[in-house]
């Protein structure tokens, strides 16, 4: 008799998982059901701010895969609007609270993915569930936000959170037309890059007319008859009409956790390196897990697409009857702002700290061509390495379009361990039209060679 | 006393070499002397065809230093126009020519740094030497092709040599107006990348309007009153005002080797790793060197100016008292041809065959950025890993904009020898600006790394 594979949640790790699954196992040998519990499945949920922003004009584009391309080419039973409520590991089944009908049924399974994804922080403040009030989360979140800006015609907007998606958020809505602020309770934009960098970003988002409120923390938001009209710190009272809250998510790992599943100190779901939990045939990918962080060798949960996708496809390929491992991750990111392309990797200076490591750092600024060639634009690369060995522990780059990629480059070094000093002799491209004839990685890593020697020679005379 | 270094050639790799010395030795303790033959010093070669194109509108601006810069803030004394035409060991002096005043002088050194470039390889053929026919290799050349459209108005080219510059210089002479003809005597243009990849930039160039001619070999030239007006090949005769030769280039080192510096089989001169030759406190850096490739593990001569300010470096930081070696080189290579970006790294195909490696191949067509994201262009990229360890040996790419620079992501993983199983899990950047969920990078390797798999099983069978 066939196994029956159930999969809770249809997005990047769940139906990657259910794939890759399928890739290995026919139809007779594996029966595969997805519950989704929104109404849209296999999306692009980092799409939502080009969307809201008007980049992208068509909802329908940031969907990957239709619903009826599982059902009918992959055979997998993908079910909307059908959220799992429990998971009994005893009886190896989970119930299922149908949307559609309002009914409740058992479904039983023989494996299990779980890839609940994340939940969005919400404060708890007053005013927050006003009309007008909007999370970033899902592709109903976007749409959502889409018909506010149509039906009511917002003139102001206030964005919670200067993380990724709200300064995205942020930008999306001076697109727009709206008069934007932006409130943080952290001192700079950014909060994962090193303050001189983000430093660079709020000057970006000032330059395009966002009001930029830092170390101000949301107290609360008036409405007038059950809609938002203003968002309140301490100081300050901003008038909104539309307030976006940008305000990061955690693993949405509940549901696991009341059945049992251990979730970890970041509150993801534990799995090994096959993304099985300590379940046998209990496997989680994507937002709700927790994985390893390659340089601070510690539990991290960090929701991205890229992660959920490469997740889901390891437990599909284990599920399948092949192996495959998750090695973890470096906090690889890269975002744009205005202008400017931002990215990092690796561990930030004050996550270096935190983990132990002395560092020693430098910034330099280059282009992102050679200086003569036309649309050669300013870039600043930053790089922390270990003092003493010399090791990369983690890099940021600021600049105009063409810098943000090469974090990549700088993610590979920093994943096997180099030097700054052996990177000076990596053979980069080289032509005008994409690089000055010594790299912005290559000049940064050759200047941040000269500080650990430098550091070194003090250290040596200690001696 | 101080002593004398003598530096022969005043562009990358010489003036390199001089102001890392000079940055760790003051003026006291060293004095140096660098003799350019050339009008020109310190200027990006890699610049011209921008320079013909027009994109570059400033002879100037591809002057990286002025010859001032050295005399006064560097104490280095660059003279110009001054050829050394004989280097004695013995006696530890070269002869120099200097062609400001005709006079010939024996100048001594104690450490000398051999900098002399490549040279243009020249057919000797009937006609080579009229009036129009050009090369590229100085800023000189660049600056009488400039003249020559200027004066002549030409209307009708021929490129010989469908490499890099030739490729690059077709399309300069394109943006200039003229109707070009490209002849090659290979059967596909660009020869170090695979026929399926040159068979695209192939396309490129005749979209651009280039009458392309594979698998031709110039015979002569044809001249009226000392110009060219033609180039013939055994079945064409192309019109031509003017012919820009890009054949490529080979070590100048006839004045090492004539001295007795050992040079290799590539006829570039051989150097340890620090880029001393076999004799003491003569050093070589530059085109005129042979270098280690890291992945065939045999010598090689690329002119390329990265590699130049690499070597250069790394033989005055020596000369300086540090130390620095230069690892080897991947091949790594970069241009623009039309709308593509082309990039290679590591072995091609054939290469690889010729190390001995026996290879698998994979190529995936996919896009620079999210789809659905606004200026998403496509992009091929090839990988080729060796059979049964599935170790990444090389990789191409073409694509539109923001495709190239990722072959140093690959550059990188070739660096390490990096399987193309352990790249898909690799943390690259991702967000719909920059990349699909899936980089182009990580979904070639999961399609190589399943051919590998394929070739595997394959070989398990027989055993």
């Amino acid at each position: 008799m066939a196994e029956r594979l159930v999969v809770i949640g249809g997005d990047a790790a769940g139906l990657s998982a259910a794939s890759q699954a399928r890739d290995r196992r026919g139809p007779d040998d594996l029966r595969i059901v997805a519950f989704e519990k929104g109404a849209h499945a296999a999306y692009s949920a980092c799409g939502i701010p080009y969307l809201v922003g008007g980049e992208v004009t068509d909802v329908e584009s940031l969907v990957a895969r239709r619903p009826e391309v599982f059902r009918d080419e992959l055979a997998i039973d993908l079910r909307l609007r059908s959220e799992v409520v429990e998971i009994d590991l005893g009886r190896r089944a989970v119930e299922v609270h149908d949307h559609r009908d309002g009914e409740r049924r058992w479904e039983p399974f023989d494996q299990l993915v779980v890839a609940t994804g994340a939940v969005p922080v919400r404060p708890d403040l007053p005013g927050a569930t006003a009309e007008g009030v909007h999370g970033v989360q899902t592709l109903d979140d976007g749409i959502a936000i889409l018909r506010t800006l149509r039906e009511r015609r917002p003139e102001t907007a206030v964005v919670v959170g200067a993380g990724y998606i709200g300064l995205e958020m942020a930008e999306a809505l001076v697109r727009r037309g709206l008069k934007v602020s932006l409130v943080d309770a952290a001192e700079q934009p950014m909060g994962t890059l090193d303050p001189d960098m983000g430093a660079l970003v709020a000057d970006a988002l000032r330059d395009l007319g966002v009001e930029v409120h830092l170390g101000e923390r949301i107290e609360g938001f008036a409405e007038s008859g059950g809609r938002v009209t203003a968002a309140r710190t301490e100081n300050l009272e901003l008038p909104a009409d539309v307030v976006v809250l940008g305000l990061g998510t955690r693993p949405n790992s509940g549901l696991a956790e009341a059945a049992g599943i251990p979730v970890g100190e970041t509150s993801g779901i534990v799995t090994d390196r096959r993304m099985q939990t300590s379940v046998e045939g209990v496997w989680a990918a994507g937002d709700c897990v927790e994985t390893f962080h390659l340089v601070s060798r510690r539990p991290v949960a960090i929701a991205l697409g890229t992660h959920a996708n490469k997740q889901g496809r390891v437990a599909g390929i284990n599920i399948g009857g092949g192996y495959a491992a998750f090695p973890g991750v470096l906090g690889t990111a890269v975002s744009k702002i205005c202008e400017y392309e931002v990215a990092r990797t690796g561990l930030s200076s004050a996550e270096a700290a935190g983990a132990g490591f002395e560092t020693v750092e430098e910034t330099v600024e280059s282009t992102t061509r050679a200086g003569y060639y036309p649309g050669a634009r300013r870039m600043r690369t930053k790089m922390i390495a270990e003092r003493g060995t010399g090791r990369l522990l983690g890099a940021q780059i600021i600049g105009g379009e063409g810098a943000a990629k090469r974090i990549d480059v700088l993610a590979v070094a920093v994943w096997h361990g180099m030097t700054v000093e052996e990177m000076t002799g990596l053979d980069l491209s080289y032509a005008p039209p994409y690089a000055p004839v010594w790299d912005p990685v290559l000049i940064t890593a050759r200047k941040t060679a000269e500080r650990v020697g430098q550091a070194a020679g003090r250290d040596g005379r200690r001696s």
